[in-house]
């Protein structure tokens, strides 16, 4: 627990204006009052032996033609499929999914744009409509890729398909679109047999996973890149370039929210199809917390160059009761539903965090999929010289707003990201043009494993804290102190201009 | 700290979707993870002797006069005392300020009504600009108020006139529009000298004067009452309607902010006069902590039924670096300004709370004054058939709206209180016509001690929070277990209808 001296030390800093940054240290110990989720793991536990950072790695240079192996194609996977697919270099030469149907889909759309018939591979497929026994088999396939990456391959893995796939020659990245529990297995898998890989929200949704990724992308030197997209949209690269220009003054504090029901989808009852297997429901008995953190939140982070010279500090967080669920199985879900078979919901309809950084700044998240609302993703951001609100988007800078917040259109004239200038991309078009430009040209991407891994562990984290009645535990350093110094990243110019 | 049990039992809670408040028990102890603030106050300490719970006690029926002693003429307090001047009932019989100009201004604005001369004290006036010896005086007169309490009343306080104002035969409530640290000293001496007594916001700045004011209150059965306009605003009591008709459904959580830049008016140095003191200031040095929580926090409490069937539970504090009071003090303050020879500000520049209640809703809460922004109450709030959100005020429900926000006005039709239906009142002549008409007529006040504790607490606890880097500490029980039930209040019909 350590004394209460560190608070003097925030005090004073905050009385001077002085930043932690400033004073070079990080990893003082335990704080008065903040707990360490795992003693092990609170802290950044020792690289292992043989590995060495990826900050800054660049990829091989790949140049006219990456090899793209897709694991899970269905809504979502077959959606980044075909964005994936308007990228000229991009050969996608083997397609994985638990659905045989799902697998032959993807393959004719690949076909379809005149390349080669990708390898398929669909072992199980089938009803998985016992949402548990596939989390299980999720569980069971971590631990192998744990022991795995221990040099304990497993012996028999003939019906896995995912793992065959990662294993084949002509595979230079796997993307992985699975359920949340399946992110941690794939990319290991994925990495140790010499991939890169890259995965969608989140990074994974244990602690312990989180660092079994950063340790074998570390060891295997292989990128492990979270897939989120939403840093890419126009506005958002806008905020970037201005908080960089100083138009906010220095930074004091955001919000990142996520707001966007998905009972009817969840439950699979009014709009067919979305999460056939039902897989996030079994999240909601599982545990309470935050599922969601990145869409705003990591957009924060990024104003705020977490991992580039500020880092996470603490998380504290609330959740409220769950209600909504089980009143709208009551009123929705047919009594046959395999859903009325689920253990109770714990998980509060919505989750509320602080996150407080290094550098004393402040972040507000929060989580919501259960309540009736539009989507809309809250975001805020507050610095010494304004502030910006998201939504609907307006802006107020001192000296330049009189009286009441503008649209952000009036004050974001120059502050455009080449990205849209040149191409006007949406979100996924332009994430996917940065991966595979990095690639094609041999450079480190936007996005790496340190940043994927502490944009996630709000996950984690946040169901500790509500384990202790929402106390703050401390968000680990996933760069092992590295965290100080700005490295270019999502504002570089392009290479190719 | 206790064990783990009272976790568990409120994730059973939330699994079974069962509220706290059916479990009739309040106080279990420690929870795991949150500390007491102070051991002698994070729980109810015991009644003193002789008193009794002034829940619900009646004003006497004053009927048609309502004699008014008032203390503090400066900005607000005179726009206070104008719209009291409104009320026939109302004389003014007393005015008191450390400004002698200002008591002649006062006076006059009464004969000016026609009402008789008040009678005036301004014993010590002059110059008030070292802000260290004024505060230094109050907390002076705090001890002594204490004191008196327990029976030992000062010897001497000639000079102190607002105890002399107290001490009238002609004054049945003291209306306090001091500085923050005088809200405490001269309501416990108004209620000790047998008067009634409102309070401007907050009504007090420490957890322990806040027990005194609860304690004396029930001890002298003299209601103390905040004066907080801003439940009183229209669209704030629609919402409060619709809350109690379950329009929102079960209400969850919702978020009080205050967004209002106050440092020209801090720094008396752009727009002349409004804290001629510079009193603010010298909370900025003294502490850190949210030191408003009040506007927005207490209308969430309001919808949600804090101490009328939920109560507040727990409070977790962060708050941002301090740097724009500093800069803005070296770009717009000469350097003969005695604010340079103020202490080094500790007060982070926005303080962010989470408030959990006893029913495991959560309130989000925010305080900042100090960057730039227009004046906003950030106000929501959400349950499980929609949500609110102000600022623009937007409305969706499930079922009534179509994928967007719509406006708060496409479904207020049918909620408007009486107020705004029989008077078009603004907040501040809401107020004090509901006071008044409860005095004139016997009845209890819409808020008494209990509230007005209870929506001040943040304000000392975020500070204890801050402290323990963002623990959660207890938010006492005010009413000493009697939160779980209903009590009409501000919703009340109108009794002269």
């Amino acid at each position: 627990m350590g004394s209460e001296s560190s608070f003097s030390r925030r005090s004073l800093l905050k009385a001077a204006g002085v930043s932690g940054a400033a004073l070079g240290v990080a990893g003082l110990g335990g704080f008065a009052g903040v707990a360490n989720a795992d003693e092990s793991t609170g802290k950044a536990p020792p690289r292992p032996s043989g590995a060495k950072s990826v900050l800054g790695m660049p990829f091989e240079a790949y140049g006219d033609t990456i090899r793209v192996g897709i694991v899970g194609v269905g809504r979502r996977g077959t959606s980044l499929l075909r964005t994936m697919l308007n990228f000229p270099e991009v050969q996608v030469t083997a397609v994985c999914d638990i659905n045989p149907d799902y697998v032959e889909r993807a393959a004719g759309i690949i076909t379809d744009t005149g390349r080669p018939e990708p390898a398929k591979y669909a072992g199980r497929g089938g009803d998985w409509s016992d949402t548990e026994e596939h989390y299980q088999l999720a569980v069971q396939h971590s631990k192998q890729a744990r022991a795995h990456a221990k040099g304990k391959k497993a012996d028999e893995w003939a019906e896995e398909d995912y793992r065959a796939l990662c294993a084949r020659d002509d595979v230079d990245i796997v993307v992985n679109v699975t359920s949340w529990e399946w992110h941690h297995p794939i990319c290991m898998v994925a990495m140790l047999e010499g991939k890169h890989t890259a995965t969608d929200v989140p990074l994974a949704m244990e602690l312990d996973h989180l660092w079994d990724l950063v340790n074998t992308s570390e060891r295997t030197q292989r990128h492990c890149i979270m897939l989120e997209q939403v840093v890419y949209w126009r506005h958002h690269l806008q905020l970037l370039n201005m908080a960089h220009e100083g138009v906010f003054g220095e930074l004091l504090c955001g919000y990142g929210g996520y707001e966007n029901e998905g009972l009817a989808a969840a439950f699979d009852t009014l709009n067919g199809g979305r999460y056939p297997e039902g897989w996030r429901r079994r999240w909601w008995y599982r545990r309470d917390g935050d599922f969601y953190s990145m869409h705003g939140f990591c957009n924060i982070a990024m104003y705020m160059d977490v991992n580039r010279g500020d880092k996470l500090d603490t998380i504290a967080s609330m959740s409220t009761p769950q209600i909504r669920k089980t009143a709208f199985r009551e009123e929705h879900v047919p009594s046959h539903d395999p859903a009325w078979d689920d253990p109770p919901y714990i998980k509060g309809d919505r989750c509320l965090s602080l996150v407080s950084t290094e550098k004393g700044r402040v972040i507000e998240v929060s989580h919501d999929e259960d309540v009736p609302s539009p989507y809309s993703i809250v975001h805020w951001l507050t610095g010494t010289k304004g502030s910006f609100k998201d939504h609907p988007a307006r802006i107020f800078l001192e000296g330049k707003s009189s009286g009441q917040y503008d649209d952000l259109s009036d004050h974001s004239a120059g502050f455009d990201h080449w990205l849209w200038e040149d191409h006007g991309f949406d979100g996924d078009r332009a994430m996917f043009f940065r991966l595979f430009q990095d690639m094609r040209l041999g450079r480190a991407p936007d996005i790496d494993v340190y940043d994927s891994a502490t944009w996630t562990a709000p996950i984690p984290l946040s169901t500790e804290s509500l384990k202790r009645n929402g106390q703050p535990v401390k968000v680990p350093d996933f760069t092992r102190n590295r965290w100080q110094d700005y490295r270019e990243w999502i504002d570089r110019p392009n290479p190719e201009a």
